[in-house]
């Protein structure tokens, strides 16, 4: 069977399909154990690896339907729907971000339609569907209100795949990211960015400024575990979801000064000490709009499980991305 | 300034434009109060009425871009867009419930942001947002649940009706109606259809069948109220708003059995007698799904009131569409 990655080129896409290869087959129902025979990573750019035979490697705009019906057909079994334009770049540029966070999501499920076979679609979405006055936890009846572009794409899409699964056009499922920490390559633009940068830019040389305060709390995901719960996501059966498709992951809660106090545990005062404090307030806005928390109940009900801490993070990270060097000052 | 109602041919399109007509003003600031010099009612047919030298009767597609440049310009200052799809049409052709309920009101909003001019632009949307397990009384933030292809595309419109508002692009407002009752006219294909006809044909002299149980409970509003409620929203400051542009209506909540047992005190016992109880599972259902009740807080706090009994609204029915007789045996 064959499988599809949106944003196969990026870093939580490059995870999943090095997830998807090393178990080599989807278990999609009691009986059933697929194998992975083809894994197209379509993105923008093309994707760097993983070298693999069973991976084809494309590059193409998923708002134009001859991309999409290029690379879906009835042998797509699963479609991991990942590509977005992200938050700041949609705020920046409202055509562009409804053009591939909304057309192109929508075009996604109605080539899928109009194939017929019913493939299961797992979409990413986001905590930025939350805003405005939130309760400490936000439950999985927590109502959306994004405050932003992204945000409302986002929500957009995921009752557009609700809907075509409940009349059974596809068999979807839509996991909302916590934010993922600690990724891999440079920092960015993107508000979130030294969740993962005042971890990863010490521990690989280099200076990492902290824009919020210490107390600030943040909603953790590690890659490892993402990529985890995405392949996890997309081997429940469609009918455990009941009338909802869409499931709050599972996270920790941790502040930024417990990040910093483990990775001084883990990497000595030489690392550590490369965390600059400098406040930004527009950061600490957007961070601080974001709920610190939400109820598991239902994602663990599902099978889907956080990192046990951060410390385990940070081990992960260590492992998977600086070749499991603990480095020390 | 001018006014453009979509779906002016409806009868809550009829409604809005005789209140509109006849207040003649719209209160869009404390400072402002705007003649109505032109209302458009725009429809797939032409409106019947009201007859005044004000009224412009308009025939097109709303989907249509052309057709909406044509009715829309910067004199337009408000728009109320309640052409829509009904939830019956919807769930069994998906495509066209797309195209009108989804695609016709985005290109609705894309046109006023192409002209600049920020216009009050007032949504109607619906219960049929809600769906699933809830609460019994729906507060302003549960989460929508759709259970249905016109819950999901109002809930769809609802959040960009938001964005377009939160980024300045329109000055947009989303009311989310109650059942209204009593409606004149036909029976349709709105699985509600029942909530008006049980009253309306039997005082007019025809049968009814009601497909739900007695005990089946509705949050219900007038025609006269929703007509007001839609000029009162139009008029609320953006502002006053907050981050939210979407309100519920605020409505009465009553079982079939006590809208029944007010016509027989109302109209006699052979007018109530000519309800006959038929269950019709597929309605019951999707009636089921509906909440009985929401709290109406923030609605009332911006000015919005309900009606005060079903016996006003049975007797507002019979004053409004059957020139105040009330009709015995």
């Amino acid at each position: 069977m064959k499988v599809l990655i949106t944003g196969g080129a990026g870093f939580l896409g490059q995870r999943l399909a090095r997830e998807l290869l090393s178990r080599d087959v989807l278990h999609l129902s009691e009986a059933t154990s697929s194998r992975v025979s083809e894994l197209v990573l379509l993105d923008v750019v093309a994707a760097t690896g993983p070298h693999d035979d069973r991976v084809r490697i494309a590059i193409g705009d998923i708002a134009d339907r001859s991309v999409l019906e290029k690379f879906i057909d009835t042998d797509t079994v699963a479609i991991f729907h990942l590509a977005a334009v992200v938050s700041g770049q949609a705020e920046a540029d409202f055509d562009l971000g409804m053009r591939i966070n909304l057309d192109a999501s929508r075009l996604l499920l109605e080539v899928c339609r109009r194939l017929g076979h019913s493939p299961r679609v797992v979409f990413t979405s986001s905590v930025a569907v939350y805003g405005g006055s939130l309760t400490d936890i936000v439950l999985d009846d927590t109502a959306l209100n994004p405050q932003s572009s992204y945000g409302a794409e986002k929500a957009v899409a995921e009752f557009l795949l609700n809907d075509y699964s409940r009349r059974g056009f596809i068999d979807g499922r839509v996991l909302r990211l916590p934010t993922i920490s600690v990724r891999p390559g440079k920092p960015n633009a993107a508000a979130s960015s030294f969740a993962s940068g005042i971890i990863r830019e010490p521990l690989t040389g280099h200076r990492s400024v902290c824009p919020v305060s210490g107390d600030t709390k943040l909603w953790l995901l590690s890659p490892r575990k993402a990529a985890e719960c995405l392949v996890a996501g997309c081997e429940i059966d469609g009918a455990a979801f009941g009338n909802r498709r869409t499931v709050n992951l599972p996270g920790i809660s941790v502040t930024v000064s417990e990040m910093i106090k483990t990775l001084r545990d883990v990497a000595g005062d030489a690392i550590a000490n490369r965390v600059e404090w400098k406040l930004d307030e527009r950061i600490e806005k957007i961070v601080g709009s974001w709920p610190a928390m939400w109820d598991t109940t239902r994602a663990i009900e599902l099978g889907l499980t956080a990192d046990a801490s951060f410390e385990h993070i940070l081990r992960n990270f260590i492992d998977d991305e600086l070749g499991g060097d603990s480095p020390h000052d």
